[in-house]
């Protein structure tokens, strides 16, 4: 019986989880979660399950709660997800929420000694460094939850560092992947939000569609694997089916395939270096689909991409400033405030205006986000009619 | 340095195996080696490579040899290949032959506690189960050198064998998988010798052709990994890119992927569980190829791999009476005896004719071999003008 710490338990990796949990009763038990603004589904959720701890995002809802669930602990907000993120009784961190805001609660679990299944690819964007090094001291695995990051991983096993020569990180293209630049001006927020693969969370969608969230993985991949950017690729492969590769030295490629569905990774991090069945899950069947199709990527057509390979190679705060003008550009995209176009010119601008600063501490990159934001936040407000 | 001992050093994977030694000469050395019909080449191999210990198929050639070649010892015919096999300072042997005679050396390497590097699919299709129970009751590593097979040794990796669901092997479809049944009717020899991706020997590519060896692949793939004849498919993958898959009981998918170059998994068996560069070796590069296809295989059309299956499911003697019957019935289509589709017409006469022995022992499978290869000939006798 495995003791799961959840946060980010309403979003899309956090009900997949659960999914997880469901259908391995025996294996599984969840005993705390962070929970975002759904109230309803977090009250199925409790009931459900029967976490001992749950963290709200804010203090009235923790109070609604705990009137409906007396004997269970709640808390709330940034304490509240570090509660989460190291309660005693945990085994295992599942980190699914999005954005830096993972990043103070996932160094504490480190410190803490949680295994960690990391679905939060900001928080190793922003402070990879930092949170590697709080991984190698405290002997914490890190274990990926992204689907392209658990093809590597599980790709790896059995294998040596040393031997491999390349990642290659296949990427969708998301939902404009055949549209041409000037195409992308005028798309709507629905449109952006209509992945053809992945049913995901808006962020990530819209990540997929600006290619920043390869760019993002780029840079995860760069920490979890410890491997030069020069080493990681990035290929076009519409189906989603290949999640991903590693070439090895001798020319040999090793890869891992499967349907698009969240739950094989989210289900192989918690069951590492085990599997359990997932009979729930859609078997691939290559003879049905019929032709896998691969295209080399653009980084012309897909700018972010090249704004996160930049950014990684130059360390830093760059990746900081990279992700936090991506978060509130992308926020703004999805307020209406900014064309989808507009979310790569703030980003380029975010990084243009920044003075890097190497080798960062906490402090360091907290600040670098706050500033990041603010700027571009300004950026808007001078746009704005 | 790993000493080497080969068998079939003349032949298609032989060559190869000589050009993994001659690329990596710190690591592997040929201590001895079994030869061909090759004269020219084999005083060749003898002047780069210097082994101790040569066997030739016959005593002229080796009497021959030995007066060039007076500080080498050799040996000649089933005798001299048995001697390779078990010779003192080999640590590794590489089978390398074609056909059932590959047999007794395996078992007596074996006894001898050699590692074998298999690429002689026809001794484990014979006598899979006295192979398996040698190799298990010595401690012996059976290395698979047949791409397909090699492909799932190297998925299975870091994974438990009680994970597996399915064995995936792919399939190019050989030199003829676009026609009909009836477009087979008339093909020449040269035609059938002609395999869109791989170059083989001309066994293997007429077994390709009527996809007898994806058939005495199956079996193989019984043996090597203890699995059920239900649980290994077949898929029609015409690029020969993905060597061939493993799907886990959680759906997730790994599988093993490279330009189509024998000499990965010759070189994989022989560095295993390490790699070592093979700078030689073309990479893979998707974007280029562009697409892969897959298809499902139709047994109707390709009736050599439902006779294996047949074979493989009933057990005892039938795979033994089905790879006798195949290399008969090749060797007369290769020598003009027979038409392509006839191929089918003796194996399956010759399987329906047998009375099958269960759990047969060395000798009787030897019988049932040269049994059954003359009731091939008493067939092509009574059918020849």
């Amino acid at each position: 019986m495995k003791k799961i710490s959840l946060m980010g338990a309403t979003g899309s990796i956090g009900t997949q989880t659960l999914d997880i949990i469901r259908e391995h009763p025996a294996e599984f038990h969840l005993v705390a979660m962070a929970v975002g603004k759904n109230i309803d589904l977090t009250r199925k959720i409790i009931n459900e399950f029967r976490p001992e701890l749950v963290s709200t995002s804010d203090k009235s809802t923790a109070q609604i709660l705990k009137s409906e669930f007396p004997h269970i602990t709640f808390t709330y907000g940034n304490d509240g997800l570090s509660e989460v993120a190291v309660y005693h009784k945990a085994e295992v961190l599942v980190n699914a929420v999005t954005g830096s805001i993972g990043l103070m609660p996932t160094l504490q679990a480190i410190e803490a000694k949680k295994m960690i299944a990391i679905a939060n690819k900001e928080t190793l964007v922003t402070a990879g460094h930092l949170v590697m090094e709080a991984a190698n001291k405290n002997s914490v695995t890190l274990l990926p939850v992204d689907s392209e990051h658990s093809a590597i991983f599980q790709a790896l096993q059995g294998e040596k560092d040393k031997n491999i020569d390349k990642l290659i990180l296949t990427a969708s293209g998301g939902s404009f992947r055949d549209r041409t630049r000037k195409e992308l001006e005028n798309v709507t927020v629905q449109e952006a939000l209509n992945h053809p693969n992945w049913s995901m969370g808006a962020k990530i969608t819209i990540d997929s569609a600006t290619m920043m969230n390869k760019g993002l993985e780029v840079i995860e991949a760069h920490w979890l694997f410890s491997i030069d950017y020069d080493k990681i690729e990035v290929l076009l492969h519409k189906e989603s089916i290949i999640h991903s590769m590693i070439e090895f030295h001798d020319s040999s490629v090793i890869a891992q395939l499967g349907t698009p569905d969240m739950r094989v990774p989210i289900q192989y991090a918690l069951t590492y270096p085990d599997r359990l069945p997932l009979n729930s899950a859609n078997r691939l069947n290559l003879a049905e689909v019929g032709k896998l199709h691969f295209q080399k990527m653009d980084l012309d057509r897909f700018r972010c991409l090249k704004f996160a390979y930049d950014a990684g190679r130059t360390g830093g705060t760059m990746p900081t400033v990279l992700n936090a003008a991506n978060e509130a550009a992308v926020a703004a995209f999805l307020d209406g405030k900014v064309s989808f176009l507009q979310i790569e010119d703030l980003i380029e601008k975010a990084l243009s205006n920044h003075i890097n600063i190497s080798n960062p501490s906490l402090s360091d990159i907290q600040e670098v986000d706050a500033e990041t934001r603010n700027y571009v936040y300004s950026l808007l407000k001078a746009e704005a009619p």
